[in-house]
């Protein structure tokens, strides 16, 4: 295979030459920069960038860990992530960390070995020691961990306040609260904290049920609405849920015990990924978080702070979010 | 941060013996290698996988490029080569064309400057002679590229048997196929052989609609069936759709025109993804691809691919499909 004196050589330039070619770097002539790359094309010249991360300390690979990148949010998350970042240049490794903690610390030291640029965290779990330790630049999704860490979200408060004045404005009179683990400290919990306040501004009683990030599935979901939801369902006229996944199976449990909805009980998720999307049957009345806004803002987010690295600004970035009126309130 | 020397002065050995127990190379005793492993936990050392990838031309990266990442079927197929790569300490850069040649070739060349170690191909481009310059390990999904290239695939050709057979068994006359791009050289196209060899067996009349293979959205799929199939739709009582989502496109269709499913039209779609796994209205039938299973048998034959570099020996696999009898037949 062709190398760098190869090229050199061909064109009858010096390697410092070549170099500045390939890096841009310093002046190069019209007709130089000609002849060098023409020499490069002959030659079917690769320039190795394993070997040039290490002279630049830059691999121009982002590591972005993920709960499950078979969820319909976070695949379509990636998705948007991936598609900016191409445009600048760089390339994601994918880490699915299943929210365990000890996979995911194997994460973090396989990224860390590997020297990405740096660090996409869209995981839910408790352990956020192992991120602070690192000297990499980090943003996360949803989620505080340090002041020294953007985090880009979605308007949590503003989409709980939202479902929550849409339930009542439809009529709804005794509101149930299905949320993801509160004690987390992440940012979604906002839309429990919107829920209670906009229950309490209207004189009206409310319940929250905390369900487990751990496990996203349907599957999931269909045991937790039998297991923790059903026996009290019938004290409910108003269900915001907080992901819509779990408003389908909450769905799916109303319509096959005799509850009409949304005549007897008014179900509102939150999301609108593609799973979302497709679903016309029924069409889920829901909160959209603008993912593909979200997945560039931490594309983009990520870069600026790889690329310069002496600001010491920390800009968290807030998207906003929207009603989709369905079918299920 | 720690380097390998500091490790070695620490531990009181050559820097040799580390660079051996980092290696798993030549006789190291218990006692030293407990020596040099306190040593490197005790300066948090993280040994260098850059500058090792280019010592050994070894970056343990692999390459993947699907069409959609954000699409069920390729989420899904990802997920598990992730999980199963990550076993044996290889990670996945993703890589999603769109099934743009020209995005395509960009990513081809980005993998091969980023040295990884081998590329898994999913994608559904016309281009696929970029792939063959390439002096890299290669597997595909679902496609025969070259004999030099081994593939995964799920047995196209049995999915297309059943799914027709089903439907000739359910008392459906007058059948239609849906499938993808027939003119691309893709193992799917084997579905389509057996729904017309199966009709032929039976002497029932058949019909073929194609689509196209480069948006894989249920928006186009729904623009798909109402200018494509629609017109033609009363002159069939049985339909086999090559995917989930054109099948559920299709079903929404003709409920909505008043056209009975199952009574008046049967539909059995293709792949059995997470989206239909959580679809229940309805659940439908379905030809289920063991999307897992063909994650895992990609990543172990792109990875013997790569560790027994001096094996000639192509191995092709193909694995099993299944009926799952939903609401829709």
């Amino acid at each position: 295979m062709a190398n760098i004196k190869n090229v050199a050589i061909r064109a009858g330039v010096s390697v410092t030459t070549v170099s500045r070619v390939l890096n841009s770097r310093g002046y190069i002539s019209k007709e130089t920069r000609r002849k060098v790359e023409e020499a490069m094309a002959e030659l079917n010249y690769s320039p190795n960038q394993i070997a040039r991360a290490l002279q630049k300390s830059q691999s121009h690979i982002l590591g972005m860990i993920v709960p499950d990148l078979n969820h319909p949010f976070f695949s379509e998350l990636i998705k948007h992530v991936e598609m900016s970042a191409t445009e600048k240049q760089y390339k994601i490794l994918i880490c699915n960390s299943l929210d365990q903690s000890e996979k995911e610390a194997n994460y973090i030291s396989m990224l860390s070995e590997n020297r990405v640029d740096g660090i996409i965290m869209c995981s839910h779990t408790l352990d956020v020691e192992a991120y602070k330790k690192l000297h990499l630049p980090i943003v996360t999704f949803d989620r505080i961990i340090s002041n020294q860490f953007p985090y880009v979200a979605s308007d949590n408060f503003r989409g709980g306040e939202i479902a929550t004045e849409h339930l009542i404005a439809a009529g709804c009179k005794r509101l149930l609260h299905i949320s993801g683990p509160l004690n987390l400290d992440l940012l979604a919990n906002r839309r429990a904290d919107a829920f209670k306040l906009i229950c309490l501004k209207h004189n009206l009683p409310y319940t929250i049920i905390e369900g487990l990030n751990s496990n996203l599935t349907f599957e999931y979901f269909t045991d937790f609405i039998e297991n923790e939801v059903a026996g009290s369902l019938s004290n409910f006229d108003g269900v915001f849920c907080s992901n819509d996944i779990v408003a389908y199976a909450l769905y799916l449990y109303a319509t096959e015990n005799g509850i009409k909805v949304p005549e007897q009980l008014k179900i509102i998720g939150y999301d609108f990924h593609s799973f979302t999307r497709m679903l016309k049957t029924p069409q889920l009345t829901t909160i959209a978080q603008p993912i593909k806004r979200l997945g560039k803002v931490l594309s983009s987010t990520i870069i600026d702070m790889i690329e310069n690295k002496d600001q010491d600004t920390i800009n968290n970035t807030v998207v906003d979010v929207e009603l989709m009126k369905g079918q299920t309130t």
